[in-house]
């Protein structure tokens, strides 16, 4: 497997754009294509919020029941969350128009928006923004660069990664781009995730993929426990490498899982280190517990602790609340037999066994949670189950940003 | 029922002191007594955290199996929590040291802790500290009032409450003091709670009614969402009101739980309110659910919500979030069926029904939202179930007090 510089456009016969539709932010693009010059098999996981905003109710609908997909119409600023049959009609309005400016089916068109939630978006500034799309789609690192870029709200990076990868004697690519900063905590889901492969695959074995992938990527970062009312990944895969189609698990299906897991972990930790306000991506890795399940539980309730984050931003070795954390992630064990370690690229020091500190130097400690990525070790001592999971810490930033974010 | 201005020592026969250990902090009082001049009858609940602090141990051992309590010795600066078998010594030498200082045995003697994670408690300075408030107590309320202020930790104020009620033509009093800002997201406990009260109750029927209070009051606050390994609610009850004994249900047991529901909703409010950088406190009723406990949920996760929290800060209706909470709840319900009010001293306004936005003025919305006590109304139109939950705001100085807590 080759990690190669680029997102949705790296895959054979995938194009994107960019526009500035003036949906709600001036003087920048908030609008994105990604088109598959051939149609393409798609599969897509979805927020479990019971309030879903009208492009999750409409792509999961696509998703399901439409032979193939070709294109993907997104837009920043407003989420068309919470907008009712109003709502809904936009989702119709921009499908029906892309379709005919793109020559596909508007049964092939997927949407997609992130943004405040509540406003309704105007149909006649996104229909115009769809036709700037259309005359603007190109292939190539650019045009992808653009889309990411375009997508982006409270993000600070845009966010892209791509792979190649051998199946069946061919080079498969796999790359995708997602935004997400704030209202992260996706359930069975993300924020907005775009992937593209031209991987020869059927739906079948596409979405077993997807949704093994999302489990132990997507559905493991946290910035805030807010899950939100729009997260969706949508996967395309086109089948332009040319492998002979994978139709059943293998080695072709495993190399395919291990690319897509690849770029689905990069895309995750871009999201949880560029938390709204976040200096630094704060990891928990939980080694040796009795389920996975538990090991998921104990590593999620560590990064999503206010306590904790807020300790990891003032570089303070307060582990504690880790520990107090685990403790109430609702997962069993002993707290006697745990085994806590600080983690990065300055060193690894154990802080807590035995039920009681180590003796560490508090200096040393310090350098560790300075830097801008940072793990916790947690050694439950009970099993051989393993899981990862990704936040970051919680700063004066993520206040200022969300005390008055519609300003 | 009357409310009156005291605390813990409010009812007949209760003292307190406080004292100056130097356990921690240091130029301040740290330790507190609460001293019963006749046995009590005990109740508490805990924290549901698997880490449990030591004198969580403790204390659940002698509520259940001591015949009696007649003190409760705490301390704040050091939690007494992550401490191993030293931490378990230290409660043993305060409960030895108490009881032979206080003549009453080491069986009757409660001890609580609060202050950070992982520190062992000097027993010198504790025990001398136990002799200070030994030869200090007294009743009366300005020895309740120094009790209230030497438990806190980040409290900004202190936290009392009293009512006085009539029970089987005596006058029954119940009065509390508790402690908690930060890491409070109790469940089946509070952070440090202590209420006394002159009833005469067996101590079953006082079990019964601190559990089902509790479930109401104190479960239903949280500052960050982050269950500490502290959590305890202690309840003594010493007889001294000579109201025929309360052993079964009925009208003196109603009584004497309304009583005991005002304290603890009292109590549980001014630490809701008091969390750690709020500058408001903040409610949300859930009306006509289907269950009460749909009822709690949705009501606990809108008050959990960090993004809903910052909006409160920032005072902007930002309601979009307050959609996003309840349809991550876990509870069940159709979002077109949902309407959302704000509510405080400046009024009250519906800004959500049918699906959509009420069109509702922003600046009226603003005034309402810039109270210190601002309430979400939340109408399900799915049954009759009712419930309350309380929280605050997050602000800047949550990260500042969260980031270097320790220095």
């Amino acid at each position: 497997m080759k990690i190669i510089d680029v997102g949705v456009t790296a895959a054979k016969g995938f194009e994107a754009a960019a526009a500035a539709a003036g949906i709600k932010y001036q003087n920048r693009t908030d609008m994105a294509l990604v088109y598959s010059t051939v149609p393409c098999k798609a599969a897509g996981t979805f927020t479990s919020n019971i309030v879903k905003a009208a492009p999750v109710v409409w792509d999961s609908n696509v998703v399901e029941n439409s032979p193939y997909v070709q294109a993907v119409v997104v837009n920043s600023g407003i989420a068309n969350a919470c907008t009712g049959q109003q709502g809904m009609d936009c989702c119709k309005a921009e499908a029906v128009k892309a379709g005919e400016v793109l020559n596909i089916p508007e049964s092939a068109v997927l949407v997609a928006s992130t943004g405040v939630i509540g406003k309704q978006i105007d149909v006649e500034k996104i229909t115009a923004g769809i036709e700037l799309l259309a005359a603007a789609k190109a292939p190539g690192a650019e045009a992808g660069l653009a889309a990411a870029k375009a997508i982006m709200t409270t993000d600070t990076v845009h966010k892209q990664a791509a792979v190649t990868v051998e199946i069946g004697g061919k080079t498969v690519t796999v790359g995708g781009m997602c935004k997400g900063s704030g209202m992260i905590h996706p359930n069975m889901c993300t924020m907005l995730g775009f992937v593209t492969t031209d991987v020869n695959i059927s739906k079948e074995m596409l979405t077993k993929a997807v949704k093994a992938s999302v489990a132990d990527t997507f559905n493991m970062i946290s910035v805030d426990g807010d899950t939100s009312t729009n997260d969706t990944l949508l996967v395309l895969a086109n089948g332009l490498a040319g492998n002979e189609e994978i139709t059943e698990e293998g080695a072709d299906f495993d190399a395919f899982c291990e690319a897509l897991n690849t770029i689905n972990t990069a895309l995750a930790k871009k999201m949880a280190g560029d938390g709204e306000g976040a200096t630094a991506l704060f990891e928990t890795i939980v080694t040796n517990a009795a389920t996975k399940e538990d090991a998921k539980i104990l590593a999620k309730s560590v990064i999503c602790s206010s306590l904790t984050k807020a300790a990891i931003f003032g570089h303070d070795a307060n582990w504690g609340r880790i520990l107090c954390a685990l403790g109430y992630s609702g997962a069993k064990f002993d707290p006697e037999n745990v085994d806590l370690y600080f983690q990065s690229k300055s060193g690894k020091m154990q802080i807590f066994g035995n039920g009681v500190a180590c003796d560490y130097s508090e200096e040393e400690a310090t350098k560790i949670l300075s830097d801008p990525e940072v793990t916790v070790l947690v050694d439950m001592h009970m099993g051989d189950a393993q899981a990862t999971a990704w936040g970051c810490d919680l700063s004066y930033d993520y206040v200022k940003i969300n005390a008055d974010y519609r300003s």
